[in-house]
């Protein structure tokens, strides 16, 4: 409309006109060209990555690059809109004061939605851990059944399902990357043979090694742990497969109990020392 | 207004007033294209869900798509008519500013109760959990009685109903998804005889399997899983359906109990070594 | 004063001022129409409601139609105000920012206060609890005395009174919608013999229900809960109605006490098994 | 300024600077008649408020209406100040700038110190509760000493001073609004007679009510609250004048202990079963 | 620049130029006008403080002025200052762009900053606490050393010097601002008579009340506080000088042993009954 | 570019370009003047806090001035430019929205960031504690190895470094201002003569403290601190250098016990009293 | 657009137009200037880093130079483009409205994604840990396998990966800086003597250090550091290389266990001390 307000004779209108569809061509290129650069750029980024050792699956690598590639193409599309609109006379503030107020709204009560989604995108990026994984966030623990853009759903071995939204993931720790420590603490009593103990426990362990699977090193005796109240403790440590610690430390627990009772090493009961007295008051 | 500003001809005001119209006009096409193109999203979106697996009842998709058609009808025709508005030059600015001011104390105030429905949608559209299901949330267990879209409803199985803000979910544990887990953890003294125990405890609950339904896989006697103070914990657990975990406990609990005691193995009672001594200053 | 600024003519001075008037009269027609439609809109919901199951006090409904009433009218009369001072050429910048600054001062300062006030409106439209409910929120358990627009009052059964703000209703559980279920452990020796001991108590808590009004159904015996150091642990629960769960409880132990006793079935002491050794370096 | 901007004649000068003037005084009108109608609506509040049942004492509700009006009435004229200079021409733009980063500043340093005066104008206009009342706020109790428009002082009995801002008060529990229930858990032996034992405490407990000012009604023997490992409990509840329920539980406990002492029902202490054995190792 | 846009005559600039130096000659006598009025209201609040009985020192309440004065001062001239060279012609935008911007980042990351002060200057006016004073600020208790504008320097008792920021400080405790209360529970044995414990213990408190400067009023005996596992509890208190009941418990702990022990009143020992049993699986 | 919007004849331009320039050389005169200012102020500080008792090292004080000086000199000479440019007539509007964005993102992203930096200076300024003072930051506890702008580095005794962020630090205990008090509770048993087991502690802490360095003052034996289940603990302080407590302690408790045991007080055991009972069942 | 607003002659447009173009190639050669001088910038600080003691590799270093290269980069490149857009006579309030809004969403939702990006930043920067340190953050410690801009991953030694987003790093405590402190504490019966007690265990743990590798000083025997229940603790400590002190711990373990058990001083059991009582009511 601006052009209308003064006194203006033809070639001025025409060419004032003609510099506006200049404009609308121009904006309407370089919309184009941006558009195509984020394209070139994702494909770029994907193929990188599916050549990393790391493997993630070609099918979840393509729901991201379709995702950037949307929301990349809308704005873009959406801003180019509008500065066309612009050039032309429409009056677009309340359009963007309709934007803005909207976006103030979405920004305040969806922030955690926001966040959520965000912090899904980089776990699939960053392959944090994967389906099939066992992991634990907070006190969850169990496999991990399906990462989603907004929820990642774990397993607990007891048959639960946890729905976790992704902002909520603060920290992960995942069993499944490394082999597994399976700890066992055995105790003995004051008055064993410290030394004839930990050799005798260095023997059973390499039995039980060659007999299983899931250990992948020999174990080791590292020796008296802590001395307790009515015993020491004698830390036994087996390297084994991921999660398999739990299955292991039990082949360990019955092995050394059987053993240790064979060679007349007792596990201590708690022990205590008694002064007898008799009451005076009630005498006897 | 701006059209009166300056000395302006007859014609020139019939083609601006003609432009006007134009533009008007076309504010409306499109908004009637936008409404029309995002009710067709809908549709398509919940006919796609019908079809999925996971069944989402009828009813609950029709609330759902019936809440996204007003809000985005009404959203569209506002910014419509706030467009036509500003083209016959009203000025919007006080209007606009209200808005802003009124989007913000929403946005400050209620963040709580607009995070509240987000979070509801989410926890419909992607199905977390059906009514009744049995779900914990934070440390409220019990069966979903109502799903809304702002609060969530759970009684537990003593018979509170415990009322939860969508917003406020934030982990959700469903125990109805799959089948439950029994854990069953049996002490025996350190003299018994580990392999007989356990192929005893084998025996045991292969006959409890055969003679409840709820157990639908033959229970499995993992190993010692402990070596306590005065006692071994060898550990059963027994796969059944979901939520009868407590049940299927207290009858393996009874059978294992009844069944070792009959073949003499005794659950161990705490144990301690007394060491006796005669107090010297009160002598005898 | 815009249109001053030009030489203008005086048929364009009328017919600018007459556009304005007409303007003028737009904004208080439409101000009219939302108003009516509002009004409508509420009373509709509120009939709805009123045929609804659950009974909403007249009385409270009343309150609420109100206090929307008059905010609506309140918020629409304004903006109308100031769009018509707009057209008379007042500059509003001033008004507009100070409404804007003072809106943020509210919105940063008083966040709670309008979450107050939007929980309590919810608290009592989705009527979350009633007045004379028993309620828990947080560790704050009692009868609910008032639920008022900003605060909630509960009076304990110690008789305290708590006040609690609607904002800070985080979760809430209701023990008044349902029959409550009482839960007792009873405690038996290892060596008791369990079938008897459940048969006794099925006999036991078949007559209690029949001498007690309080509880609906005949309990049930449910079984070995817990094994532990020194007794096994038999579960009996009984339906009771709500919030009548401790007197049951108590009735029930009372009448499992006296008929153990009487068919010999004792509650056992907690036990341990004491090796004694004279202590060698004092000697004997 | 802008009346200059172009060539005008004088009686265009003449009408607009006339313009002005009224559109002055009409700001001037306004803004006393808002002020006015704001005062009769304070007044008007606060003489209701003095009719209700609850008594606001005099004194503190002229602080009130004294702290409203100077709010109101700085609020109404400033903006009125405002919007004249605005007329005259003034570029406030400066002005708004610097108190909209100021008001930014305080919304986001001061909004606890904004929020601790909401709170504290709410909690004396709702009367949640009042100089001499025993409260607990957290885990600070005592005896309210100041409800101040800041911070709210409590002496608790040990005569420590607690100082708690009013925006920190997110529960309040008050004592002193109903009477107080003594609640005391009286152990006997297992091998007590129940019947003979609750009929016992029914007289101790009558006794003590005659002779007990503060206990208002008869107490309550409500039965076995408990089955503990030892000892029965069972429970006695005394309704009593508010805050004297420590006094009254002393004076019943004492009462108890000395009767059922005089009756032969003792209390019993912890009970523990113990299987000797002669350790085998070191023989005898 | 403005008035410079038009073909302009002589007088016409003349008149302009002189609106605008009246128009700056008003800002700046209104900017006087209001930094003297501040300086009055605070020179009068001070005054008022150091008459009003809780004394406030004379050089705290001075800079507690001269902040306040420069604060207002800075920003009363800034603001005039702004609004001079508005009117002179110069464009403000980025200054005001900037300033928006610095106080965006102030106001974001300096808000605990600023609560700081706030804060410490609601501790000084309101004369919360005072140097010498013993406070408890979440879990650190000592003597007050300092209270700055940003932190409070408290003492302990053990030599420690808590830092803490003023808008860390949630809830101030003050010891020392009325008499302490000492209390000591005494144990006496369950077959003490009890009416003769609390006479002695009456005597004993008074006699120690005689002989103690700290203690107030002579102690009071309570009553039976508790009924233990082994022991009956009696409460004995002392009023005492403020921060003195350490000292005073400790007199009341040695004085009342001692007594008791003179008169045949023991401290009972924990008490546990044991019931006998020979293992009869190892028999004899 | 205004400036040539209109008819404009030749003087008038010279005439506004020369208002610009003069306009441009103020805008560099006052930036510089305000620079000069700064520079002065920061100076006179910094010379002011190196007279002061608490010495402050150069080097720091060094970092501090430069920092400010920078921070000074670069907003004030952007903001000089940015006037500068506006006059000239660039349209900054893009810059300054730039800016906009830019601040808030650094608000809301690196709040955390500027309120290390502002924490950091205050440490540094205030001089909570310097390098080599034994400090603890919640948990964390050690001696401070390094103050930085952003981050504290603490060495706990065991060697451990601890690095904290200054926007953590919420609390700041320093062990290093003032002398340390040792606290040693000595345990006699109740049959003990407390005045002469006092009167022998005092001897033997006298005796400690001539042969200990590290105690500044005659240790005082308080009084009967605790009775405890089974004995009287009597509390001993010793004033010792600042972090000796630890030493002074061990100290304390090796000669105490040595002498006690010297001169017959014992260091009780726990006690109980153990009533026998020869289980009726299974009888004897 | 604006330059053709007006009736305006060539020449003028000419002039206009080549304005235009000198801006814009300043525009231009600033931005360039602005970059270069940032890259210098960026060079030096590297190069400087490089030469300080604390290694910085060269690959990390070369990642952050060009990540604050690129960012400098785009955003100077973008404001010129848009600074230049703006003078050819775009209007770009659309694109800033949308970059304004875009702006806000990325500032809610993403803000802990820019913090853990600035708070990666400073890890790396500082050279807070390296790959391969032993650290702990909050309840994970493990040593560090990466560090990555945006979350660290932490391996425990028993094999879990802890994956910790950067912005949620709160404290670091690192145990490879400095070495490590073993501390034992040694339980010694009351009847012990000290003196020797403490001189043996000199002798034993400088023997200890002879044949331990990871001891890096001989250790040192403190003194009584606690006089317990049934023992007195006598504390050891050796410094040892860093993260050996669990090993180190178990060496003195098992060696001060062995040689007090030769030289006869044995480690206390529990101790108590029983009064028999026989039971008066059931008599014997």
């Amino acid at each position: 409309m601006n052009w209308m307000r003064e006194h203006i004779s033809k070639p001025e209108i025409i060419a004032s006109v003609f510099w506006i569809i200049i404009k609308i061509v121009l904006i309407y290129i370089i919309a184009r060209i941006i558009i195509k650069i984020a394209d070139k750029t994702i494909t770029h980024m994907m193929v990188a990555r599916e050549k990393s050792p790391i493997k993630i699956d070609r099918r979840r690598s393509n729901t991201i690059s379709i995702l950037i590639h949307n929301l990349i193409s809308y704005t873009v599309n959406l801003v180019a809109i509008m500065l066309i609109l612009g050039q032309v006379g429409f009056n677009l503030g309340p359009l963007l004061a309709g934007a803005g107020v909207l976006g103030l709204a979405i920004g305040f009560g969806a922030q955690s939605l926001v966040k959520d989604v965000i912090t899904g995108f980089f776990i699939i990026f960053e392959d944090q851990f994967g389906v099939g994984d066992v992991i634990q966030i907070d006190q969850f623990k169990g496999t991990v059944e399906e990462i989603g853009i907004r929820v990642t759903r774990i397993k607990s071995w007891t048959g639960e399902v946890h729905i976790i939204p992704n902002g909520n993931i603060k920290q992960v720790t995942n069993f499944s990357t490394y082999n597994s420590i399976a700890v066992v603490d055995v105790s003995v009593a004051y008055d064993a043979d410290i030394d004839r103990a930990m050799e005798l426990l260095r023997e059973i362990v390499t039995h039980v090694h060659e007999r299983t699977e899931n250990i992948v090193k020999t174990p080791e005796v590292l020796g008296v742990q802590m001395i307790g109240n009515s015993e020491l403790k004698i830390r036994v440590i087996a390297e084994c497969k991921p999660n398999t610690q739990g299955e292991v430390g039990r082949i360990l627990n019955a092995e050394i109990k059987k053993h240790l009772d064979a060679h007349g090493i007792e596990i201590p009961y708690p022990k205590v020392v008694t002064y007898l007295k008799q009451e005076k008051v009630e005498g006897n």
